[in-house]
This record gives C-alpha cells, structure tokens and sequence, in this order.
C-alpha cells in the first residue's frame, strides 16, 4: 500500500482509540507530508473537523500554487464538504481509501477536473463498515443523515 | 437590515480588527442563534476557518434535522468548500451579504435545491472591496488564486 493511504490509515485508527469516527487523511506536497488530520467530530465536538478539514487545517497557510502541486488522500469519499476544499485549493489529485461504505462527490470533483483515485482497500472498509455497525447515529450525525 | 445579517456584518468587522479577512457568519435555527464566526485565516493561521465554517464550529454538534430546519447568514458568496458544508448539512436556506467581489458556488447551490437570497448590501461590498484593495495577497490566498 502507498505509504500516504497507510499514514491516512493511521490517523483513522488513532481517531477510533479516541472514540472517534475512524477517517484520517493526508495533504501531500510534492511527495512532503504537509500535514495529517482525522475526523474529530467526537474529540472536540467539532461538526466541521472531518478528516481532510483537519488534515488541511494542520497543514496551515500556504499559497495556491502549492496545492496545486499537492495531492489529497482520505481513506473514505470525500463529502461535499471536503470536496469543496479540494476545489477550492486547486488540489488537482485525491486518493481515496474507499466508496464502497460512503460515496462522496466523485462525479463533481472529476467534472472539475480533478484526478480521482479510489483504492477500495478492503481494510478501509472493514474499519468503516465495522463503525458504522457500532455507531450509526453517531455516522448519520456526521453525514448530516 | 436583517438582525442576523447586522450579526455577520459585526462578526466581519471584528474580524477585520484583529487584523484578519473580514468576512462573517451566523447559523440560525428557527429564528435562534446557534452559532456566529469569522474568517480566522490570519488569527489562528488556519485555512480552513472561513467565516461559515468558523459558525458552524462555533455552533457545535446537532442532529440532522437541526440542520434541516436551519438558514447560513454570511457576508460573502459562499467558496466552494462552503457551499459544500451547506449541502452536506442539507441546511436548506443561505442569505448572502454580496456576491460582486466574488462569486461563490450559488448555481452548485440552486442546483441542488437550496435557496440563495443575495442580499447585495452596499456595506458588505464596501467592506470586501476595501480590504481587497489593501490586502490582495492574503484576499487570494484565501480562495486559493
């Protein structure tokens, strides 16, 4: 496995151990790790603290030219929210873990011209489908389902 | 003028004070205040702090059909990220200050059903014009150009 998709891996198991919603993600800069977040919905009662918000808040400031060099990777599809980031940066590439679980807003980043690469690692899967059975109010909160 | 849009204007005036983006927000559910933000790029170094992210942060966690039942007041065409958090909360209903200095994601938003009341106000625009005028790396900075 890429080793980005495995750090992003981490951070959502890092977010479990918390009690957290298992997503992490990774802003990547020209093969650099800018920054690593995971949904902290639960850790610090934030609605907007998904996985790829944190992972771009920890990256901090930077111009616009450097996310156009960067690459996104979120271990689940990413939802309006967090796709609406990716366009709004110009972050022209995201590697998404999985889409079997969520299905985010694939078809408007790719009709932005945004290059989609979905893993469908069995291990994402697992992890999301395994917390969404123990906590399904908490994940449709999170989805605002 | 609307109260809570005298809120958002009031949120991006302190904003703009602390020496940061002037652009405001307020969540309001069923004519209550669940949440107010600003921009806090420059405050808290963080990129993903726009004014309505900051409101809904600010406004904590809720069920859905909070959300549902809910209108986003904010001083400035909202960016594609959100927009996106406005579709990803099925909040149903935005009140924009202005869009003149910049257009946002309205048609994403019409599209899919949420209704977009521009309120053009003379003091939003006047107030992103100045600090646009002042400030134009940080304004780009801001939305990724």
């Amino acid at each position: 496995m890429d080793h980005f998709m495995r750090v992003a891996i981490d951070e959502a198991r890092q977010g479990l151990a918390e009690g957290g919603i298992p997503i992490g993600s990774v802003l990547v800069h020209r093969g650099v790790l800018l920054g690593r977040g995971r949904n902290r919905r639960v850790q610090l009662g934030s609605a907007v603290l998904h996985g790829e918000i944190d992972a771009l808040d920890n990256a901090g400031r930077h111009e616009a030219s450097v996310y156009r060099e960067s690459v996104l990777y979120t271990t689940l599809s990413p939802c309006a929210m967090c796709s609406g980031a990716i366009l709004l940066f110009g972050i022209p590439k995201v590697v998404i873990g999985e889409n079997q679980t969520f299905m985010g807003e694939e078809a408007l980043l790719r009709s932005r011209g945004v290059e989609v690469d979905v893993v469908q690692s069995p291990e994402c899967i697992d992890m999301m489908q395994a917390f969404i059975a123990a906590s399904p109010a908490l994940w449709h909160e999170d989805i605002g389902k």
